[in-house]
């Protein structure tokens, strides 16, 4: 509403949800959305791109990072670490731009902890054979990585009730405008109205 | 969301706030939308019609619906009785359509603290000095039931954080789409999504 500053949306479901896809089409959309780009050590895969994807950087820079409370939240996932650099977000809130992190559950909760302010956003497959299928689609992972993936991924679902929406991505329209509304109805918050109330009753 | 059950709006605001032009074009635009009738003791003014605009009832019947706890609220307001009859909103709800209450701020309070899982919008004017222009507008009422208006909107007004969501009624149009989007994103909160999570891993 007239709350100048954005929101911090925290965005999370399991590989194979679609959550790039969603995102992809509300950024289409939505010129006051930016995503944040997420840190890694891990290795690029085919097609990522530095800058795009990821931050790829080595464990010694993400640790200086670490070190200078230069990120909003970090976790370790499968040997590599994943984090927020703080400062782009930071900037891009006061702004008064909408932050998306794409995060795994771990990072999410963190941040949940740390900015309660924040909204956070589950992306549901519509069944768990759906998700199976998507991630078989994939031909960059071998069948060791796509059954690691899918125990992650249920227990990932298992902990979606601990954010505050969860939305289906069934029909990707539907989910965009689902997620689209999330937002446009949590600016309208009474608890972000901050001094509306004042503003309206000043001119009495 | 897949919840089949609907959504029990509470809607308040000043007179003059625009609540029932907002409400029309709300209407106008969801066929899953209800509008709760509300029962009252006060005599009807001129074009308001029975079982539309209110159920105009005698003190002595709605004395009798209290007693069979057949309102869901009900409060004295100038001198009169409002209400909301019970069954109508719990048959459209169970049937999975919206329902609005459009009521008063004592009334709303009631039915937060009985229906926790309402979701209650307060319609804000743009300003003060808009409400009272358009409170003038109103060829009904005298000078004195204006002031008298103009007092009870501001001291509704200062309760409006005591709601979920604050909704500023300048451009209609925008105000409606923010009332559209409250809804919309409500029905993705994880507090409503039932047993979705069980639903979408049973396929395992």
């Amino acid at each position: 509403m007239n709350n100048s500053k954005g929101l911090l949306i925290i965005l999370s479901g399991p590989s194979g949800a679609g959550k790039d896809t969603v995102l992809k089409e509300l950024l289409a959309h939505n010129d006051k959305v930016r995503v944040s780009i997420s840190a890694t050590t891990r290795q690029p895969r085919q097609g990522e791109e530095n800058g795009r994807d990821y931050h790829f950087i080595s464990r010694e820079q993400f640790e200086t990072l670490i070190q200078r409370d230069g990120v909003l939240e970090y976790a370790e996932y499968c040997g590599n670490f994943y984090g927020t650099p703080r400062a782009q977000v930071e900037a891009w809130l006061d702004e008064g731009l909408d932050v998306v992190l794409e995060i795994e559950v771990q990072g999410a909760k963190k941040v949940m902890a740390k900015c309660p302010e924040a909204v956070s956003v589950f992306i549901l497959p519509p069944s768990f054979a759906v998700l199976e299928k998507r991630l078989r689609r994939r031909a960059t992972d071998s069948e060791e990585a796509v059954q690691k993936r899918l125990a992650a991924a249920r227990g990932e679902i298992l902990q979606a009730a601990d954010y505050d929406y969860m939305v289906v991505n069934d029909a990707l329209e539907d989910c965009v405008s689902d997620l689209e509304a999330v937002l446009q109805g949590e600016k309208c918050r009474s608890a972000r109205a901050g001094n509306l109330i004042e503003e309206v009753l000043k001119n009495e």
